[in-house]
Order: C-alpha cells, then sequence, then structure tokens
C-alpha cells in the first residue's frame, strides 16, 4: 500500500474492493464502511504495515465477525464486540497485541479490523489469510503453516463471550460455530494469535492494498460510465463466466451459515443460456449450460450488479437482479494438496475433483 | 458425615445414593463408582468437611459431568478431563481451589467430586446445589443466591476445551450446552468458582452424608432381604408413587439430553393400574391412571428396581424391567418461587401448576 495512512474516506474503497473479493459473502459493505469510518473519525487514522516491519517476535491477531452474514444486516454489531474479544485474548494470554491481522476479504471482514486498528491504535497488516472470503474459520493459510487458531475468544452484542481451546482448527470452528448460533447467529473473533515470524510464514501478502486497488478501479470506472467487471478481469487474468438475471433463489441460514443456490437466464452476450450458482456464506460452485462445472471453490467466483456495477453478495440476490459473474484464479496456496484439503470442492461434499478457471474457461 | 474420612470402600454407597437422589439422572453408578475408586486407591481416602469448616474467603470449586447420561455409558470419560477443567479454570483466576463441591446428587455427579478431591488432597465441602439431579447446568440453589455459573471451563476427552463468561446462568447453559453436544455429547466441568461465604449461602447442608446413609440403607436392606423402598420411604416422608412393569420406553437423545417418557402397567397393590413418567436425563413428571399428576418436578422421583432394589437410571428404562417409584418432597427452597421459575414445571413446558407431592399422594 503505497499510503501507509488509511482515513475514513479511504473506507469506502476498502469496503467495497473487500465485497469483490469476499465471493457474495463476508458482510455486507454499507455496515463494514459505517463501523470502521466511525472509529477512525473518532480515534485518528490507521497504520497499515508491509509483514517484513513486524518484529519477529511481536503478538500478532487477526479480528473477524464469524456466521452467517444475512444475520449481521438484521443484527448489527455494538462496535465494540471485537475490541472486547481482543482485550480478553490479550488478558489470557497474558501480553498486549503488537499488530492487527485481516482473516479474510469482505465487505465486513476487511473493515472489521480497521475500525479495531483506529479504536486501539495499533497497525494493521498489509495481507491476509485467504485473499478472498471463506465460510469456515479453519480454511485461512494460518492453517496451512501450522498455526493454531486458538485460543481463540469471541464475543456477542449481549456481553457473553467465550475462550475456546482446541485440538484443531477444524475442532475450532466447530465449537465456536455452534456457540455463534447460540449468540444469535454471529460473534466478533479475536483468535489464531500469532508471532511475527509465524504470520510472515503464513499471511498472502499484499491484501489490503488489492482490495482498496480494486475498490478504487470500480469507483473509477463508475465514474466513467463503464462496467468495471471488464478492467478488473483484465487486472487479474479472470474469465466472464455468465451476465444475467436472476429467475430463482433459494436460501436458507442453517448450521450458522447461509446456504442456497441462485438460476440465471443470460442476457447481452449469455442470451439464451442459464447459469446456476451455489453458495454457502460464499459462492462455491458456479455452473454453466447442462450442469457442467464452470468455477468452483477455491477459485473465487466475483459478483457484480450488472447495472450499477457494485459487488453483489448472497443476502443480496434477489428475483430480477441483473448479476455479472467472473471467475479469479485464487492464491497458488489454495491449489495445493493442503489447500485443496481445505477448501476444495471435496470439502463442500462436492463431487467433481478441482480445475482451476483458467483450464475451465480457456481464453477467448 | 461422622466420618469424615472417605475410603475406596464407602464409593459403592456414595453411588448408589447418589443415583436414587439422581432420580434417573446424573450418571451411572457402576462408572461413578469405578472412577472414584480408582482415583482414591491411587491417592488415599477423601476429606469430607462441613460448610462451617470453610473459610469465607476460601476458593470453592464445583466439579461434574454434563450432558446426556445416555453418552456416558458408552464413552467412558478419559478420567483426568475433570482435573483438567478445574486447573485451567484455577489459571484463569489466578488463584487454586480451596476446596471440592459437589454440584447435584447422581451416580456419576456425586462421584466424579471425589476422585478430583482425591486427585488434587483437595477437601469435599458436605453438600450439593440441588439435594437431587436436575438436567440443566442454572437449577441449582447457587443461582438462587445469585452466584455466577461463570467463569465455566469444560473439557472433552479429545483434549478440547473452552473457558465461558456469561450474562447469566441460563445463557450458560445455553452456550456449554452445544459444545457438550459437539465434545460427543457430554463435557466434564468446573464452574460457578464461589467464596468460601458464598458457598455457605448458597449450599443445601449435608447431601454427601445423606447420599451416603441412603446408599447405606439400600445396602443394608438388600441384605435383609427387604426392598428398600420401604425404608426410604419411611426415613423421608415419601410416597409410594407406583410399582409396576415397563411396557412402552420412547426415548432419545435431543439437544444433548436424554428425553423420554415411559409407561408400566401396575404389579402387586398396584395391578390394573398403569402409570407414565417422562424424563429429560430426570424423570420430571409423574403420572396415574388417566393422566393427573401424582408428583412433579421440582419433587424427586426416584426409582428402584422393584426385585433387586437397587437404583434405576433413565438410560435403564427397558420392556419388561420391573420398577418401583416413589416420590420424596424437594429442598424447601425449590418450593419457592425462584425455585419454581428454575425448575418447576412451567420452565419445562408443561402447564400443570406444582404441588407438593405430599399434597397430591396424601398418607394413607
Amino acid at each position: 500500500m503505497t499510503k501507509q495512512l488509511i482515513t475514513a474516506a479511504d473506507m469506502e474503497a476498502i469496503a467495497v474492493g473487500g465485497a469483490y473479493l469476499g465471493t457474495g459473502g463476508g458482510g455486507d459493505p454499507y455496515i463494514g464502511k459505517l463501523m470502521a469510518r466511525t472509529a477512525i473519525e473518532a480515534n485518528g487514522p490507521v497504520r497499515v504495515v508491509q509483514p517484513e516491519a513486524v518484529a519477529d517476535d511481536a503478538l500478532c491477531v487477526p479480528v473477524f465477525m464469524m456466521g452467517a452474514p444475512t444475520v449481521m444486516v438484521e443484527k448489527l454489531p455494538r462496535g465494540d464486540e471485537a475490541l472486547e474479544a481482543l482485550r480478553q485474548l490479550e488478558r489470557f494470554l497474558g501480553r498486549k497485541a503488537d499488530a492487527l491481522i485481516c482473516v479474510e476479504a469482505g465487505g465486513l471482514n476487511s473493515t472489521i479490523p480497521f475500525a479495531v486498528a483506529a479504536a486501539t491504535g495499533l497497525p494493521l497488516i498489509d495481507g491476509d489469510g485467504m485473499g478472498r472470503a471463506f465460510p469456515e474459520l479453519q480454511m485461512v493459510s494460518f492453517t496451512m503453516h501450522d498455526i493454531s487458531a486458538t485460543p481463540l475468544v469471541h464475543a456477542d452484542d449481549k456481553g457473553n463471550s467465550a475462550i475456546i481451546n482446541a485440538v484443531s482448527n477444524l475442532w475450532t470452528e466447530r465449537l465456536a460455530r455452534v456457540q455463534a448460533i447460540q449468540m444469535g447467529g454471529a460473534s466478533l473473533v479475536a483468535a489464531y494469535p500469532m508471532t511475527g515470524a509465524q504470520m510472515k510464514a503464513g499471511i498472502l501478502r499484499g491484501t489490503l492494498s488489492l482490495i482498496k486497488g480494486i475498490g478504487e478501479t470500480i469507483a473509477a470506472e463508475r465514474v466513467a460510465k463503464r462496467h468495471p467487471g471488464v478492467a478488473l478481469r483484465e487486472q487479474f487474468d479472470g474469465r466472464h463466466l455468465f451476465t444475467g438475471r436472476v429467475v430463482d433463489v433459494d436460501r436458507a441460514t442453517t448450521g450458522g451459515f447461509a446456504r442456497g443456490r441462485a438460476v440465471l437466464k443470460g442476457i447481452d452476450g449469455f442470451a439464451g443460456r442459464t447459469f446456476e450458482v451455489a453458495f454457502q456464506n460464499e459462492f462455491l460452485v458456479a455452473r454453466g449450460d447442462g450442469g457442467q462445472v464452470i468455477a468452483s471453490t477455491p477459485d473465487l467466483i466475483c459478483a457484480l450488479d450488472a447495472d450499477g456495477g457494485l459487488p453483489v453478495t448472497t443476502e443480496q440476490l434477489r428475483y430480477g437482479l441483473t448479476v455479472e459473474f467472473t471467475g479469479l484464479p485464487c492464491d497458488r496456496q489454495w491449489r495445493t494438496a493442503k489447500g485443496l484439503e481445505l477448501a476444495g470442492p471435496g470439502y463442500f461434499g462436492y463431487d467433481h475433483a478441482y480445475e482451476p478457471v483458467e483450464a475451465l474457461n480457456p481464453a477467448a
């Protein structure tokens, strides 16, 4: 990030860029923007630092929301739950955090760390644990680098909290998820406490800069009356998967997740074709005519409003909305055996083998 | 308790007496006895002390199992989970426990505190929080005395654990229960850390002596070839509710509890009559012919094998078993407005008003 100090004015681009890489999940960018702007206006700008600027023995802590983003639209965080989770984690560890980490891209999860950074004065590291959003908390590069998710602290808006210690990051997910459901469907979390050395080994670099750049590209293209999808595909070797109108949405909040599928009928160059996308908080699998997979987790399936050009989250999908879907290659770590075990199609119960979105959609 | 040192040989009476007051729940007395005997044989006898012998500023901690007792029959505790929970609670509080408390009567929950007391050398206080067993962890006299259930620590056999802090004891129950289900249906718990002064205000006195005495009465009557039910009813102003043969059992482990109902056809003096008992871990409501309530939570519905005279737990109910049911008056605290709000019929979703078992069954 060329600019080291992030102001309230920057949060628009970060929320929008985060929502784009959030692939339908990671929370509503409007709520995230408001939370972070309020915190920055009250406390001053946030310092973003590169991983290499952090000492090897520093304590680095990701802060984030877990739960169904559908819930967060109706039930706004009180604002200080994430800070409370961080403070409890610090007390439990007997040590203050030196830097904060963003765990994933997303409208809410890219902005909550800025809100906590503003409130605490801590720097935020330019990177994240996914390079996108994923629905479960073990699905981070940190797991691939044997960094424990615990102690994990999470807190709700009522004043309840828990400190979880588990034998694996998958067990942490299970034990935290059931409580997040009880807490009203979502909780605010401080977890994966790690040293600076661990962070440097595990973090996906530059994600915050990337997110901000994407948000700025989307804004600039919209001002120029161009749909931002074209520029973003050029920039990231993306594939235009589909543009169409939602004709069916099937959705339920179950097991603490927003799960479902949407069917679209093509418009413009996709007229006469159909498209189906399945999601669990995030878009997971896109299928074209005949049901063949055209993009699959862990690759990114990014959605923009076909008219306005802004990111579309899964909870915004509704009958009649026109959406443009783009497939983007995921970080190469997700394409390794470890990465696919964590977040490949098999983990989510699909029986198709993963193939890179570039292979499924050779450039025209 | 006249005898201050409890040896391995005493555990038979304590497990059996605990199971009787456990009213069908509180776990299997055989497993509880084995756990406590092993710990006492390895570490020496357990000191039982009266509440008044404990200093006002002492740290007193109940240790117990939560979950469906059906699970504990198949999945034996590893043995040190309760100790692990206690040690984690001590670390969290930054203070060592000075005495242990038994939270409820029950085949397992009256004996686990002895196992932990033997392993730690800590004294065990002669009393408990229920004077019987109840299925949910907020259902203790401590709640009536505004003693917080949290911080609560629970641990499983795999090495997972959590420290819960909640705004009420009901919230603690919710947040711990869902994790206990994930942990395999049951967990071992250290909770309700309290001062000696709080303990003296909240504890139901003499429960361990009572349990041991009941176990000894059952053993003596069996040796004398008399069914123990008669002597126990005389001793505690109990009512003989029914003796019959199980003709139907309907049971499911749902929401972390063993829930169900059993129907019995009368034998001996009850021939020609029917009886139905509903349970959630513990027996909650007994109905006679025509469905009228003849005993109801919070009063105790105690079951003994009609032939052998040993306590019968809900998970032991099976077609053809002959069972003798006795209604015992609960501790007077449970009959107050606060007590009935916590564990009266309304809490469990029944629409009958509570009436004391003595009023429902006037002495013949």
